[in-house]
């Protein structure tokens, strides 16, 4: 199914970009959850245009109504609606673009897939739908907080070539939230990356760039072995994300011209009163034949730079003939700084859904001797 | 699920790479498509150890039987399900390791999640699994070349550092396999990497690198514009595989050092005679908003360096005591030659789903006048 | 996943009865269907409440809102989102009941599988959810009309022990809506049957029976011959509908009093002009092994007398104490007349859904010579 | 997908009733469960044909192999691959039956659906396909025991006109074993239904009737609200069985027949030191809102006549002449007892997977105060 994600804790989001509205359906969050809209309400607010100068000036005030699943602060266990309306829609904007494929995006391939489309924005392949992702995910943070006292924090990691020094095993989330709007937390390399978003729209041009996420306080044992390996979730969740072009975990593609001896990551015995086995390096990135091994979950991703350009750019109208066009209308220079919650939620969803998931492997009591023992 | 991958072409893999048997059911090929098991076995032969120096030594005929979903040389419309019955089964290679676990393994995160485990080599986590999906990739390569005529050849593109020069427009299957045993088309390049693969070897050390995967005259529409992205579906699939640290489509990494104008692919119009728009550059990948256009689908995937070394190495027991470690038995000093049917088995699979995902799109005859013309 | 129905043709529904909306979102319609949203609205009207006096007078206007997946009245073929606000919410009526396990109602099941419920209504369990079912049965049912000329009509075929005389191979909708309110086109068996709620709702009582729903004009090859039979996906339908107790395809239980050569149907060949094979009699209900095979498909479906009773009933509270109660509230002594719509709207999404995922296996054009003639 | 069934607990099965093997893949049995092969032999034993002179005389030793996810009598958590080899194969029997539409039978529909078949028996429709439901059950039977001290015990409860007195509540499997080879625990009931059988089979003819099942100790809550309600679920699991036309669940269409005063179940309060609710009556059949409320789950289900019967009988060939026919080969002149074990299985599946499901739904602990409190 195209639009659900996730086994257990499971998400169908809906909504064109200029439609009506975008929301999401939420199945199978446990029931007795506490939950406050206003939790919802602020990762959304992370996420919404508007906020600086280095993002689209869209005007979407994207408040959050909560249509079922809550009574009494509480979720019931049923599905959890949520539905944000389309303020800023089908502006004057889209008026000169409606017959032309616009470069990069989504437009013709959007008529090759369905013989119709929406031609008010980019429908259901625009960044607007990311929001419902967002919401939901700030459910899914909430239940990791909860039960399992897992915490997720991305970053912008780099702005074409400007790159940050981040420490992932200590950056927390004010500090990325405190350290610029572009949320990078090197605020020297913020700056730069300021400078370099602000003159590249004054040229109505866009970047890309890098971001990183980590989770920490992962328990092992999350994943699975083959299809469903953890890496493999949250590439697809990361790869979903308009834009994305690429996805490292741990050592990536700097691992690949490493030998084995220097790449593989030695385990340590537990440090005395802490039961936990860990490992000297995290090449692996937290995860190690698909199942978490307790160690930080890092992942990196690549964005390309935006489609939208105010440039004129030269190419095909649905009449299959040459145009060039000028794209105006509300986008981003950069979309890295509105991708960090975006790139947040996605991963929390995967670790709930995986949470979860690795309940019902638990409910056989004891274990077998040892399954050494007897052989 | 966890065993399972796909939603129209789906497959459900089984077996331990010490157990009796690795197999797969198949469910949803479509019937009355003409298949041999020549044609099952020839990819699984690819994939199958022993092969040159360059891989594990393990010995096994990987004979392939087919269970069910096949008379009289075509297929039923029913499950298909195949089995290989693992010969070289339970060594006393791993005599030493059983209660060891392998640095960067599977070993220690299999008993963090499971809490019971097959001591005998990596279980599930072995690249064994891989032998079914090869098996179900050779009927959706026989589906796709059929029915679409989409043709998938992958390569070794990179050893460590030893690179390769390929036209991914143009490079054949017969290609590959000519020219060396490391399957990487650049001759020379090849040469080189053997000499590397064989010098690692010797010193009980392994190398990775990046394998590449086309797949050419693939119709525009075939994706989804959300979670199913075809790239989404393509970079679970390559994560997927066993020490895949790294997925990237188009222009990857690479293109996020780029600006949008110099990033974004210019529509021109069919040549006479041809319908079909093309683009001047493909840094897309052959997919925009998650769709294909109709250009060459290139993916990029990182493969670690093999965890498996000959030299001596410090980990931990699973009495949480630490220890060294040889690991003796039969290894690849370098997984990238026989995972190139891996990694075309996967982008078979993932396009002949959502090839078949497409068809129930297609159903209402006609186009609606035009979506524009009625505004 | 708990609130989704459907493979292709694929439904989530979402709301508490008393909470702020109910809805839905339909996945995998195809692009293109031509749809008006008065069409929903007309299935919604006849499932309404207050629409005689033998049904709840419950004043819901039950105004459907389309929130996404249509444009210029076509279907996009993305999710096609639907609301309907509650009006008549979270009255007094239930004041007294909050912490009551009202007899044969979900109010105890719903807290020992949650630990928390909605005290107002049934919440998920009301037959409030329906609606959503209704809404989605109505675009099910556009696209069985104008892709496979599929029609489904669905009548009260028995209230309590007063059973009409109706032929299912004729009956049309509008025969089932213009014989009477109680939407049983046997118009004398109808008023009898006004009668009779009429006393039973006068004594503060209720009574159930029996519907029948047909589909006509049905291609053979629908269905799948193991879990997913035609046959067990209309079971699942129905019983999935609150009180419906029972199910019959064909000749049912009736059936099973027959000997096998008074029971199969013989098969006769087609009449000139006509390629298609048809059956003397039609026990088996239009599906053999699962599959249709051309004749009208007809099922049966039992509803058990309305739970909620105006006469004074002994039960249970929340502190597990004996306690009287009597259920004021807008309830129906009969639920059958609205229970048509329900049950059609069930049978339209399975057959839609079975009939796009029969697309899949059309596509190897050709049949092998002869699948007999090689042996 | 047409060949599985489950959401947590999920099997797939595969194989042609005369192709070279039948078996099952199950995913997501939890790990360490205690499982030996002989369990399974056993369920597959009491389906087997050749039991007795009341089921078909088919040679099938129904040998069982267990090719992957068992490792020292333990459950691994990885898929379970269980395989049966079909020995009595392809007999004579069908010779003259290739091209023959038999009546009843689903050799036309699977031609209409696939456009090719194996005509040797009945394909994947055959009731040889349910054997892999037996064994898979039986492993469900096993968790079930094992983790939730729920017990499901079966029986023929009525052959044609011919009904069984049985006490549901108490009637246990050993006698329904020891009865009669029948598997009626009345044996006046099985004495006279042995007769009937006989007689009917020197007929040449057949006859149908109906099942109980009854499972134990369910606790209360397993089940959802919405469309995966228990009875739905049980409903489609039931009509999934090849042969069966009706279900009921608790009063089912007897029911229908009541007033609402009638048929409601008063709660109780728990006796002393017992915590747990229970009703006065149990017309609900354990099951209220689609969720178990702790009373005896209680199902019956409809078998037709077996279509397979020795008189001759007219239909229609592959090239749509008219045709006679007569039935060799090796067919029950009634399938009541052999499907005891798969009505048994089918609804131990339906239960292992709900109880798993349900796991997910406990992981908030605590409760809000009370729901009611704060209104």
């Amino acid at each position: 199914m195209s639009n659900t994600f996730g086994e257990c804790f499971k998400i169908t989001t809906f909504g064109e970009s200029h439609g009506p509205a975008v929301g999401v359906v939420i199945d199978g969050c446990p029931p007795r959850l506490p939950l406050d809209v206003a939790e919802i309400q602020a990762e959304l607010n992370r996420r919404r245009p508007g906020q600086s100068e280095f993002v689209s000036p869209r005007q979407e005030a994207d408040q959050v109504e909560i249509l079922s699943g809550l009574f009494d602060g509480h979720t019931l266990g049923t599905p959890i609606a949520l539905m944000v309306r389309n303020a800023d829609a089908r502006s004057g904007d889209y008026a000169n673009l409606e017959n032309v494929y616009r470069p990069s995006h989504a437009d013709y391939t959007t008529e090759a897939k369905y013989g119709i489309r929406d031609p008010f924005g980019g429908g259901r392949a625009s960044a607007r739908e990311t929001l419902a992702r967002v919401a939901a995910g700030a459910i899914a943070r909430k239940l990791l907080d909860l039960v399992a006292g897992i915490e997720v924090v991305g970053w912008v990691d780099r702005v074409q070539n400007i790159s940050a020094q981040v420490d992932p095993t200590t950056v927390t989330r004010s500090d990325v939230e405190a350290a610029s709007s572009i949320r990078c937390p090197d605020k020297q390399a913020a700056l730069a990356m300021e400078k370099l978003i602000a003159s590249v729209r004054s040229q109505g041009d866009s970047v890309g760039g890098a971001l990183c996420c980590v989770a920490r306080n992962v328990e092992p044992g999350l994943g699975a072995p083959v299809f469903d390996k953890l890496e493999a979730d949250l590439a697809k969740a990361m790869l979903s994300i308009p834009a994305v072009k690429g996805f490292e975990i741990g050592s990536g593609f700097a691992g690949t011209y490493l030998t084995g001896s220097q790449h593989n990551d030695e385990f340590v015995p537990p440090e005395a009163g802490d039961g936990r086995l860990s490992t000297l390096t995290n090449n692996s990135g937290g995860v190690q034949g698909g199942i978490s091994n307790g160690e930080d979950i890092l992942v990196t991703v690549a964005f390309k730079p935006t489609a939208s350009i105010g440039l004129e750019q030269r190419t095909v109208n649905s009449d299959l003939e040459p145009v060039t066009t000028t794209i105006r209308g509300r986008h981003d220079p950069c979309v890295l700084p509105r991708a960090v919650p975006i790139v947040e939620a996605m991963m929390c969803l995967v670790l709930a859904d995986h949470w979860l998931r690795q309940q019902t492997m638990k409910v056989v009591s004891g274990t077998p001797s040892s399954s050494f023992d007897s052989l």
